[in-house]
């Protein structure tokens, strides 16, 4: 497995691999990889000839007061498992070969990015829009892989591809999930033993919601139950919860399914979010 | 020569001719074909195995009150001259295949978009900048064409690929001139007899405040002397001169050469612009 930490290899050597017809997949990550990472990355060796995991932590995707600087590293332990899933490439770029000092060009992704984590975190969309299309266009992958967890982020790269027209196909694949229901993600390492406990509430209430949703409720009778269902854990502080448009994430708190359901909850420090979807 | 209005037809076809091994350039315009495009297409003919000229009239880079209705078209004329030439393809999508309804993702280019037209043309930047990015990864060309009679634009858009990693290579040509030295655009066909003759003052004075610098005058002694040399004809009206540096645009009129003289007038109803570089 090769480690490329420059734009121009990693652009060379796709470029390479392309002209060999090999058709190449990109699963684009911040590192810290867990088994929802590991599923994306099955899924990209699976359908691709190549796979590229990028390890970026993206400086321009977190606010001034969150966890950029805390947020977990490993690279080490990253590369080992991205080779043992047959990972070609791993490309891990230094935040100075991806954002120079006279920086300038931001990629603004409206509507699906306001409302949920676009307004508890500003700028964010922004930040992730632009890395995923400088991904894109470095890696210029026939697919690129992201998880449903980050399901507003996925709808603002899916209309990032679809308005700017990007040569390439977004595939999502289903959140991987903790024993007990906790959905996977790198903050999780952030979580106390007692934090960890209480938040397997989130999955547990929007699975509840979803049920009620299923057999005719509205979306604000789900996030009734939701916001109920949280109450009840001290350890927990929700941030928002949500009953919108799978598709354009409008609100539909007065209809019933198709419904997103969706929630932001603070555990101690640590930002969780989820999300479930009533087809 | 092919006629393509459709995206995936022009991505259909650019892909065949890559996979042969073939190289593509690409000249945009709104078409209104004058000797200035014609000498990007010539220079774009000679480069590449396969060029695509889009002519696109587009709506996002007018502002409210600006001439989107009134802006010169003439497809049948302007297919002649680009077949003419040796062009592959004309890509001429009508506005609803370029912009859905709820398109809802702009490129912003920061810094070299303020001031100078993007201070008169509010929004203008970011239209152009939106629909070139769609542009380049529809037809993914491997170089594309544009004139420094437009060279805001020009830094707007090689800042966008360098800040996007845009995987194209940007080719600037040399203004092209009428006899008399006014600066060949599609908009000098709104101009009366009168205001074509007042307007050669503009490329005349921004000549004579070009010498100027040359010798160690500065940028406010260039601007002087243009300015002087506009309000001699009662026909113009100035709506910036600035002397500003070449990569970043950004003022420096306390300084001499390397500088960029650039300037808009207003003719009658119609907006000219020019400008000239000293290094």
């Amino acid at each position: 497995m090769r480690i490329e930490k420059k734009i121009a290899g990693m652009r060379a050597f796709v470029q390479g691999a392309r002209r060999g017809g090999k058709s190449v997949g990109l699963v684009p990550t911040m590192g810290a990889l867990h088994d929802g990472h590991l599923a994306l990355i099955r899924r990209s060796c699976n359908d691709n000839d190549i796979t590229v995991v990028s390890i970026f932590v993206n400086p321009t995707q977190f606010g001034p007061n969150e966890d950029f600087g805390a947020y977990p590293r490993d690279f080490e332990k990253d590369a080992v498992l991205a080779e043992r899933q047959g990972v070609s490439v791993v490309f891990a770029p230094e935040p100075r070969e991806m954002y120079s000092d006279d920086f300038s060009t931001w990629v603004d992704v409206e509507q699906v990015s306001s409302g949920m984590c676009g307004e508890s975190r500003p700028g964010h969309f922004r930040g992730v829009a632009t890395v995923v299309c400088k991904l894109l266009n470095i890696v210029q992958p026939d697919h690129a892989y992201f998880g449903e967890k980050d399901y507003q982020q996925l709808q603002v790269i899916r209309r990032m591809v679809r308005d700017l027209d990007l040569p390439v196909d977004i595939v999502s694949c289903p959140t991987v999930r903790e024993e007990g229901g906790l959905a996977m993600s790198s903050r999780n390492a952030y979580l106390s033993d007692a934090e960890r406990t209480a938040a397997l509430a989130i999955s547990e209430a929007l699975r509840e919601a979803a049920a009620l949703v299923d057999k005719g409720a509205t979306g604000a009778q789900a996030i009734d139950l939701i916001d109920q269902r949280l109450q009840t854990e001290k350890l927990l502080r929700p941030q928002y919860v949500v009953a919108v448009d799978p598709d354009t994430l409008a609100d539909k708190s007065q209809q019933g399914k198709p419904l997103l359901l969706a929630a932001a909850v603070h555990a101690g420090k640590t930002r969780l979010i989820d999300n479930i979807r009533v087809d």
